[in-house]
């Protein structure tokens, strides 16, 4: 059974086809182009257009991608509070979606619409729909809820949490590499353009770092993170009452680019002399070093780190910084090895394991669809 | 030398007066009673002012209380990034004071207008401020900045922490009841109708919980606390804009009042056998030790913790929850001692050593005083 994945971000579309497990393409759209690879060939082409997912559905079959595919399965942001498992899309379903918006407006159109050009474009295939809050449902409530009134929560004004298809890639791979730890306490540190962490417990996950919306928590490539309630009703008062522009200036003017003034992106500040790159680059470490604190105090203590995401996976040096401050925990690194990037990162006698663990999106939307399809 | 202080909140009044290091008077007034215990005999009375601090000053003259006075000290909730020590009161310093009120609109202003009451009533005595931001200048400045655009911390817009004179007091008791560990890593949890914790290394704040203002962190009577800024955004959009009906809420429905729809006070809330009741009780005691945790990262271990605040000080039920999360890091209650509010609360064993460290912001109003003008 082959399966489509369409993992479609604000910036970014991801795809892949798999063969059962076996992927037998991939690739992204992003700045206008399209790569993809298959077969062991790489190809890239100019790529811009207004209906992305549409034109990359037709570019796919121009070149028989889509011969034989029985599912699409989609990445969706927000879940809500209903939906806490992968599930077929239906006019309702994407209803429901839409009513979601207000939760993630910078992430949830495009995937609902995405999921709808699909379904215009393969009428007769199915598509499946998997969330990314889904994976930490499994909070408990002090976790889940935010110190507001009690009707909020019940409307679903409550934390969600997100990267679930990463974090879940992510343990079920440590359930695989490591299975003495990955049941005890696991910090899951998914450090990319977008980042967040997730304590897991037992092999689910008991706390996260985003909250309602992926704007809360670490510091990110644009996104400033967590942010004192009121030093946001200040910026609302800067900003005459205007709460679009306030939450463009958080999402893409904040993290590493604002904090630095000279990139969001890692690669560029660990590059750059300037005194201001290396600021932006210690207020990352250490708030992936502060959260994790409240991570593992979630969980009572800590078994082991995962590193995944473009930072977690290809920055030695800020898995070095964020370890370093760990040292108290009895997390020690082993340097050969975290220069090399290899799967098991700390030193032999570290109380704490830590692994290079690269999250698999595409992986786990595939897996998900033969699933509730329950076909192989 | 004869101080009398003055800390003006948002619903009460504390004053005292004391001479040299001894208190010679104590009182509140709060829910329009005044009352005011000296030389062994308490008084209470109906108390109601549109000028509560003038009204004040005009009843502790007329009973004698400020023959001698050499000196007025206040508590002043926000210095900003100019006031990290105590200063005498001018109409320049004032002024200063006054553009700081979009950091702490819900208590700034009484504050000020207390210090101006004062100076008009009593022209010939000098006025000093004291700010409850001060004491946390010297944390590091990966914690003193948000994820903001680097020009908005050159303005002053960054984490600054509040409660300083109570952390103040505490760690002052800490080093004459426990110095092996005041110079330490401490855990100070201040808990009240307010509530925030600080992280004391080598004797000086590191972290804490408070940001710009005082409505980030734990979850508190009426208060938030930490809140995702897209879920500030989200409540903005549903009040149409406007700042100041979300900050209404935030300051004073939310918190263990509205986690419970029942109470704002923790001694209800123990008492209730609703389930709600219970449900706020755990979300203030998880998002306690969550933050906790987050404070412990911050000082990369963890030596002492000393609770104070009214809840901190009073509610053994709520040391004990709060410990029982913190138990993996060898913090340990002796029950009879906590049950008891004794000044050890820890087993002999314990690893970490637990004091119960009653906070008196007077007595470092009136010292911090005596320092400023160089006498005793």
């Amino acid at each position: 059974m082959r399966v489509l994945t369409l993992n479609v971000g604000s910036a970014t579309v991801k795809f892949a086809a798999f063969d059962g497990a076996a992927r037998a393409l991939s690739g992204t759209i992003q700045r206008a182009e399209l790569r993809a690879a298959a077969a062991g060939t790489e190809h890239r082409e100019p790529f811009a257009h207004a209906d992305p997912v549409g034109a990359l559905l037709k570019w796919l079959a121009d070149r028989g991608h889509l011969a034989g595919v029985a599912a699409v399965a989609h990445r969706v942001v927000h879940g809500g509070d209903r939906f806490t498992a992968p599930v077929l899309a239906t006019p309702d379903v994407l209803a429901a979606l839409d009513a979601l918006v207000p939760f993630a407006p910078l992430h949830q159109p495009q995937n609902v619409a995405g999921a709808r050009a699909a379904s215009a474009a393969l009428p007769d295939v199915p598509q499946v729909l998997c969330f990314d809050t889904a994976f930490h449902a499994t909070m408990p409530r002090a976790e889940r809820a935010f110190g507001l009134p009690r009707e909020y929560f019940d409307r679903g004004v409550r934390r969600y949490g997100f990267h679930g298809l990463a974090f879940q890639s992510v343990a079920e791979a440590l359930r695989e590499a490591a299975p003495h730890v990955a049941g005890g306490r696991v910090l899951m540190c998914h450090l990319g353009s977008g980042a967040s962490l997730c304590a897991l417990r037992n092999g689910v996950s008991v706390a996260t770092t985003m909250g309602l919306t992926p704007l809360d928590g670490l510091l990110m490539s644009t996104r400033a993170g967590a942010l004192d309630p009121g030093a946001v009703l200040y910026l609302l008062r800067e900003a005459n009452g205007n709460p679009d522009s306030v939450e463009q200036l958080l999402a893409h003017y904040c993290g590493l680019l604002g904090a630095s003034g000279i990139s969001g992106d890692m690669r560029d500040l660990l590059a750059s002399p300037a005194p201001e790159a290396a600021e932006a680059v210690e207020l990352f470490c250490y708030r992936v070093a502060r959260e994790a604190g409240a991570m593992i105090a979630a969980m009572e203590g800590l078994d082991a780190v995962a590193f995944s995401g473009g930072i977690g996976e290809n920055a030695p040096a800020i898995r070095a910084r964020v370890c370093e401050k760990l040292a108290w925990l009895g997390v020690a690194l082993d340097p050969v090895a975290n220069a090399a990037g290899a799967p098991v990162l700390s030193a032999p006698n570290s109380r704490v394991l830590v692994l290079r663990a690269p999250a698999d999106e595409e992986r786990v939307l595939a897996a998900a669809t033969r699933a509730v399809l329950k076909r192989d």
